[in-house]
């Protein structure tokens, strides 16, 4: 099957998709869970010849860690469907309903988005968390998985594909990809695809954003702040600095920059060196930094460096304002923190930073889909349109209006021999 | 200023615009209608040489109709202010709100989405409509009117612009751009601009999506069908297709095509075509329906053409499965309306049709933010993505994530001294 018929396959899919029951919908998921289980042999045995492969391959213990698939996350993926049997239908909420009029009433429903293109890392785990969140939420699916787990990736969707056929989802709601020349026609496909998550490198996600018509959910850069206000407390300033830097470097939401009001840099800077000392976080401070701690000069292209490492760039500002506009100059609006005790100066600064996420006296680590209590993250986003920071299944919907009505015309309104009484109701959508 | 300039200025204006409380921007609204009102005869007078450029360049009527601004025009700008001030402030509304543990609070909260772009057609009203809309929700605008009104524009950003100072807006919140060259630099500006909001013909709008990487609100097409279902009331299918095809056959949410079921179209046809013949509406019809009315033959390019006109296209189907069909193939997205007494075929074509309005049992005509309800309409959307049918203020906003804590940091949880509680508050946010 060609991309072209995948994607017309998908989209036809779509429409049979949004119309299914929840019961047919949660049967799906249980036939998924219990084929996996039961294909579980079959599955082990293509992830064993992916594995055998990538380590002929010398692919390093990192990447096979995250390629393997075994009977532990066979059983993890299997709870977290269970799981996701048990949330509510997340299709057909009543958003919004008015009276209009007597006997026509307008609501505004969640519906799904249609189908969702979806490009991950090695992880086979996460094409079954994938494909059964947009099944849930009523949507076709595109899969693209890492080529390494290609293999599994395969048996994992056939019988994925097979156990809803059995619960009657339509044909062609899941689709596999399995080449970079695969994502490359997909990119092409705005007519069919509603919308892309990308999840990967930097410059991955951003050759996505660059190369589509197709709105991305996502986010390239995770250029994090945390600020330390000349009101904070400074050993609270210093544990939130640390555990932003420290808890994972390896992360999206952890700091890559440190902003210091003057006034509490003298006696914040030495404490926190001594905290990054005992870690080995390379410091690289600007000129009035320098002056205060031992650290490497930063230079200009510092404060739009995402590290993912033990480094962090610091910089002594001279004040709130001058903090806001830094973030918002040099920022990913991703997830930015400010330490203060002053009220409005948090007021502030949450108002004024133009980013997913603004925290008062947290840390910038708490910016996740799983920490937020918003179940599976579907990604976590930087645009303002859609969905803004991490997303869960919402992501993966829309709303549509439905009016119901008994041969209202407009010519009646228009002419004012009728009224309208745009009276707001507490009722759900209802046929 | 260079474009460039405008944007950027804008954009740094934002920041500050998103900080505004609701009485400074109410002070302003009420502080630019005072400046209308005291600057009248400045207004008046350069539309007065825009009416006599475009007489002199023989523009026609309806567009002379639109162009002109008198001290009607502008009292009704005026009254449009003045209750815009009434409105509640869009900004600052708490979505959902969390507490994560003791002393740790999430809320998810609106907020503008910053700079946003219009381009409207020669109503010199939309100028004052668009800007107040953008101050009340927050936002920067950068404005592009049609050229034939670009000295009473200019008359009007003028006013704003002085009035917006005196209530203490931040330079650049405002930014009006002249020519052609303008809107194609401005297109390129993604980095600044959050949102287009282009207004005009089809292919003007297409150029536009085509054009940016700029996020659109707004549609191209507006390709309505009326379904006429085998269990229709006869008397109401007729009503509903004359009003949603004729009551003002020049928008986007008439009618295009007639979709009859071959069951009904009998009895449905003679009916409509007496009534379309009283409007002198032309009948492309297929070529079952031309076996029972007189009409011209369709092609298959009618099925995808929005006329605009007096014309309508009428294809006999085989049942509600075919109707779906035909307008997910051949439909924009827009507005489309099933006529039946039978429930559950209702329910089945408002959950199966992908457009942002599906309707039962009423004129396609409906479908339009006064209609709706929303107050202002800032547009009609076909995306699925952000907004979607008719859009009001809340098309102009996004939402932040707030976080409130006390010194909290990841570490603790993630090493199971602290547990997250997930707890959801009915609160609103508050510093």
């Amino acid at each position: 099957m060609s991309i072209l018929d995948i994607c017309k396959s998908a989209k036809s899919a779509s429409i049979y998709m949004a119309g299914l029951s929840t019961a047919v919908k949660n049967q799906a998921l249980s036939q998924i869970a219990k084929s996996l289980q039961s294909n579980s042999e079959k599955i082990l045995q293509a992830n064993r010849q992916d594995m055998e492969q990538a380590e002929k391959d010398n692919l390093g213990a990192a990447l096979l860690k995250r390629l393997k698939f075994d009977e532990n996350k066979l059983a993890t993926v299997i709870t977290g469907i269970e799981s996701l049997i048990e949330v509510a239908d997340p299709v057909g909420d009543t958003l919004a309903a008015t009276e209009l009029d007597s006997g026509l009433e307008l609501y505004k429903v969640s519906c799904p988005l249609g189908v969702v293109g979806v490009i991950f890392e090695s992880r086979p785990d996460a094409l079954v968390q994938i494909s059964t969140l947009c099944l849930k939420s009523g949507n076709s699916v595109l899969l693209k998985g890492g080529s390494e787990a290609d293999k599994t990736n395969t048996a994992l969707a056939d019988v994925i594909t097979e156990a809803g056929k059995k619960a009657g989802l339509p044909d062609g709601w899941l689709g596999l990809l399995h080449s970079r020349e695969d994502v490359a026609q997909m990119l092409g496909m705005d007519e069919y695809i509603d919308l892309l998550i990308p999840r990967g490198s930097n410059e991955f996600v951003r050759h996505i954003m660059n190369n589509t018509n197709i709105p991305v959910l996502g986010h390239a850069d995770g250029i994090c702040h945390v600020y330390i206000d000349s009101d904070a407390d400074i050993d609270m300033a210093a544990a939130i600095a640390l555990d932003s830097k420290c808890q994972y470097v390896a992360v999206c939401n952890a700091a890559e920059t440190l902003l210091v009001d003057e006034k509490t840099a003298d006696r914040f800077l030495p404490k926190i060196k001594a905290k990054f000392d005992e870690k080995n976080v390379e410091i690289l401070g600007c000129e009035k930094t320098r002056k205060i701690i031992d650290a490497k000069p930063a230079a200009e292209k510092d404060w739009a460096t995402e590290y993912l490492d033990y480094v962090i760039a610091v910089k002594m500002v001279g004040g709130i304002d001058e903090a806001i506009s830094h973030i918002n100059t040099y920022g990913s609006g991703h997830t930015d923190a400010i330490v203060t005790a002053e009220k409005q100066k948090a007021a502030k600064f949450m108002d004024m930073v133009d980013s997913a996420d603004v925290f008062w006296n947290c840390s910038t680590r708490f910016s996740d889909g799983y920490r937020y209590g918003l179940g599976a993250e579907v990604g976590i986003s930087t645009n303002k349109i859609h969905a803004r920071g991490p997303v869960g299944m919402e992501g993966l919907l829309t709303y549509k209006w439905k009016m119901i009505g008994s041969g209202q015309i407009v010519e009646d309104y228009s002419k004012g021999q009728k009224q309208f009484s745009h009276k707001k109701l507490d009722k759900k959508f209802k046929i």
